[in-house]
This record gives C-alpha cells, sequence and structure tokens, in this order.
C-alpha cells in the first residue's frame, strides 16, 4: 500500500510536469507513462479517466505547495501583525516560484476551467477552499486582514507570479521589495 | 489590399478563438482554416510558419485591446488625478473581461512564452512595450504612479482577471469596488 501511494505520487508529478511543459492538450495517460518511465497502461491503472488523472494531478499540486511543519512553525512563531504577514506572503511567493512546474500547471488547470465545466467544478473547490482557509488562518492567527484584502492579496500574487514565470515586465525588481510594497498598501 | 488586410485579420481573429478554446497545441493552421471556414491553406498562405501566425495572432490581440478613440477621449477629458487614473483602469478591466477569447488567448500566449524562447522574446517586446507605454502615458497626463506603482497595478489586474475568467474565489464582489480598493492602496 505504501508502495502504491509512493508510485501514485510519482505519476501525479509526471503529470504535473507533463502539463506544464505540454499545456493541456498533451497531458494523456500516455505521456505520463513515458514521463514517468513506466510500462504503458500504469497511469491508467491508477487513474482510470482524465477527470481522475486531473483530480490526483490537483491534490499533488495542492501537497506540493503546502509548507514544511519546519517552516510553518517559524512563521506561526511570530507575533502575529504586519511584520509575520509580510513574511506569511514571502514564503508563499517564494514557495510558488521554487516549484514552477506545479505553479505553470496550477495556471494551466485555471485555463482548463475555463474551458470545461468538470474542471472548473474541480477547480473552484480547490481555489475557495484555499482562499477561505488562508481567511481563517489570519482570523485564527490574530494577523490583520479580511476576506476583502486576502482577495486583493491573490490577485497580485497570481499576477506577479505569472508574471515572473512567463515573461515579465520588471525581472530584476526585489521580490521582498515588491511584496513590502503590496502589505504596505493593501494591508488595513 | 484593403480586402487582403480584412482576411488577414479574420484569420489572426479565428487563431485568437482557437488558442482561446484549445490552448497552445491546438493552435495549427488547419484549426485556423476550420474556424475561420476558409479552404486549407488559406492560414499559411498568411501566416507562412507558426511563428508567423504567433506574431500575427499577437498584434491583433493588441489591437482588440486598444481603446476607441472615443474612450480614449472620455478618459483623457478628466483632469489628471486619483479619479482619472481609477476610470482608466476600470475601463482596462472592462475591456479584457468583455473580450474574452482576446484575455484567454493572452495568457495562453504567456504561458506558451514560459516553454518557448522564441515565443518569450515576442512576448517580452509586446508585454514591455505596454508597460513602457503605461508608465510614459501616466507620466504625459500628470496621473499619480510611477514604474513601480504601475507594476503592482499589472500584477493585481492580471491576477484579478485571471480570476474573473477562469475559477473565481470572489465571483460577486463588485468590480469597480475592487478597483477603488487597489487604487486607495496602491497609489501613491
Amino acid at each position: 500500500m505504501a508502495r502504491n501511494e509512493s508510485r501514485r505520487d510519482e505519476l501525479a508529478d509526471a503529470a504535473i510536469a507533463v502539463l506544464a511543459r505540454e499545456g493541456s492538450r498533451g497531458l494523456t495517460h500516455r505521456a505520463v507513462d513515458r514521463e514517468a518511465d513506466v510500462p504503458t497502461g500504469t497511469a491508467s491503472n491508477y487513474f482510470r479517466s482524465r477527470a481522475e488523472l486531473l483530480e490526483g494531478l490537483l491534490q499533488r499540486i495542492v501537497e506540493r505547495l503546502t509548507p514544511s511543519p519546519e517552516v510553518l512553525a517559524e512563521l506561526t512563531a511570530l507575533p502575529p501583525g504586519r511584520e509575520s504577514f509580510t513574511r506569511h506572503l514571502r514564503d508563499i511567493v517564494r514557495r510558488l516560484l521554487a516549484d514552477r512546474d506545479v505553479t505553470l500547471a496550477w495556471f494551466e488547470m485555471r485555463l482548463e476551467a475555463a474551458r470545461r465545466p468538470e474542471v472548473a467544478t474541480l477547480m473552484q473547490e480547490v481555489l475557495v477552499a484555499g482562499f477561505r482557509g488562508d481567511v481563517a488562518y489570519n482570523t485564527a492567527a490574530g494577523l490583520p486582514g479580511g476576506e476583502r484584502e486576502i482577495a486583493l492579496f491573490h490577485y497580485a500574487i497570481d499576477g506577479l507570479v505569472l508574471d515572473r514565470l512567463t515573461v515579465s515586465i520588471a525581472p530584476d525588481t526585489d521580490l521582498d521589495q515588491v511584496v513590502a510594497d503590496l502589505v504596505a498598501g493593501l494591508l488595513p
């Protein structure tokens, strides 16, 4: 079972790599098998349909973007406030940019959601859960910013990360400074 | 010649529709011919390679996003300042959301730029020209905000529009209010 779980993760990781590199139309069970270097049919055994493949890939994106317990402990050790909020945000930006394939795959999934209602349903759930989680986390930690502000940060960070991972209007700007500017302006 | 230009635009529009609907791997000369309902080979006559097709499509995206002279006249009639800046921004958001295919195709091109250096070069030029244009426009009109602030608005508006055109964390928020919040926070 443990072995199956790790094989499943490996295939989901391969799917993420294919999606990031080839876009949604390149993502097939065959392409995942080739990417993972496993016998043809393996991906289909673990994910029986395209919908299951996308769902598995999406769960894996969330897993890979979740901060490690060490990082979380460090972040939550700070007293709640602007400084702590800024560090949280910098950590999110760092994670999104460090795992390029995951973040590009996430953007691909968003565009796929614009095309296919079944993907939209799936993405909506994950996206809104993440957003609600961020708002709840802020409230519980006594951090500033409610739903309205957190939404603005979501927009700005999505745009910033898209800029840095694709073509950039200001590739040399210091990222910590950008985050500081956003916090200075958007946090009440 | 006039007729050829309009045929060229028609093909570029078909390419935009295909890219928005199918993603970059679905964008072929054949698919453009089918979309435009013209004989096979027509798109290849106007755009000899995939690179030329992407370049033509990109020029057309810029054209379709350019505000009409009437709208521009209305916007520039206001005295420069926060109110005028806000109206400009609302107009940009309105245009990006109104022409869904163009904006989705633009996001597809950004992701394609992350995959292919030749597309990155092309996109970089258009993107940076647009950004520089925005900064120059603000300066010339005596509007507030320099390079640093305009970059923050670019990130936030990209993220907002991506959110609204794909899956949304806050689909019911009033867009004018979001823009007002961004201006209140990010404009010096």
